[in-house]
């Protein structure tokens, strides 16, 4: 069996990268999320373990301690990052492995996992980033606007991304998202073995 | 607006290309066909100008001579070419635009744009293969013995293509092929200007 493709996406706060990508995980049953630790408080409405994994700062810094991550990083004040088996075993599996992580965390997955595709998800403008982190009414307006601030210099770093995906309609978006990993299980780095299987025969 | 995306799509005969094309165009309607010429017998069921521009031996020659061809091949004793404005043409206006070459001809179309997407599509097997081809009646057991031969040598050249698409059942394989056309759409050199016009809001 083929090993599993890892992509790594990344988006500025308020760009829908949950939404599309629980929509996408519906869509096809071969892919799955891994789900990040984090030292940051739930919000409503987020569940530990699925969510993410939710620690103590302390906790987290025994995880780091014990090299149980594939990396992590410090974000507006809490830490994030991935478990490391967790990956692994699943992509041994033949799983499609989702990692949702911010564009340090992607940079240092990219350099252990030189095959990933990395996903930076855009939103359609600023002010439409604006407006909708307004809406989602979850942080007050210090907040907001240093999250905006944030999204400025990340947007720098989607030059290191291999795809685009512009969250304008979330149905798009999606589509996008899916035809993106369907077509990296297409290509020719991830189907090894392949060529050689037919012409052996 | 951006510019089209140029698609080489190759594929050892009988290994359903045509159908597979034929699908795409009609699923998705950004997505031309660039027609070939070609100085080979036209087949029951083909139409000058729509499945190639069918030309005499004399006239191809000219053609190569006025250099109004892309890339040019003779191939089991038939000249086969692409006409070049008609493709730049289109990829200018938007189109994305699928060109349906052999090997050689693709490997000189990646020379003259290197950015261009690769897929070769493979067949389940050359057991299946062969019997496509029996299956199919428009040719003598000795040209499909040829054609296999020339189908094993092809495939070792897969490997200088971005996709391999299997065309083990239709469906899937019309799915692969419009999932790459739109991953390349989504694709950070296909989308120029993208980052930096969100930062100059």
């Amino acid at each position: 069996m083929s090993k599993g493709i890892l992509i790594v996406v990344s988006a500025p706060a308020g760009c829908g990268k949950d939404t599309i990508l629980e929509q996408a995980l519906k869509a096809n049953d071969n892919l799955f999320y891994s789900v990040s630790a984090t030292s940051r408080a739930m919000r409503p409405g987020e569940t530990d373990g699925v969510s993410y994994f939710f620690k103590t700062r302390e906790q987290f810094e025994e995880m780091i301690k014990n090299g149980e991550l594939l990396e992590y990083t410090e974000y507006v004040g809490n830490y994030y990052g991935t478990p490391k088996k967790a990956v692994t075993d699943m992509l041994e599996a033949g799983k499609d492995v989702i990692l949702k992580i911010e564009i340090e965390g992607a940079a240092n997955v990219k350099k252990m996992f030189p095959d990933c595709t990395m996903v930076f998800i855009l939103p359609p403008s600023f002010a439409e980033l604006d407006r909708r982190l307004h809406k989602r009414g979850t942080e007050t307006d210090d907040v907001i606007k240093q999250r905006l601030e944030t999204a400025r210099k990340e947007l720098k770093f989607a030059e290191n991304y291999d795809y685009l995906v512009t969250n304008a309609a979330l149905e798009d978006a999606v589509a996008d998202f899916l035809a993106v990993v369907r077509a990296e299980k297409c290509r020719r780095g991830n189907r090894p073995g392949v060529i050689e299987g037919l012409l052996a025969e």
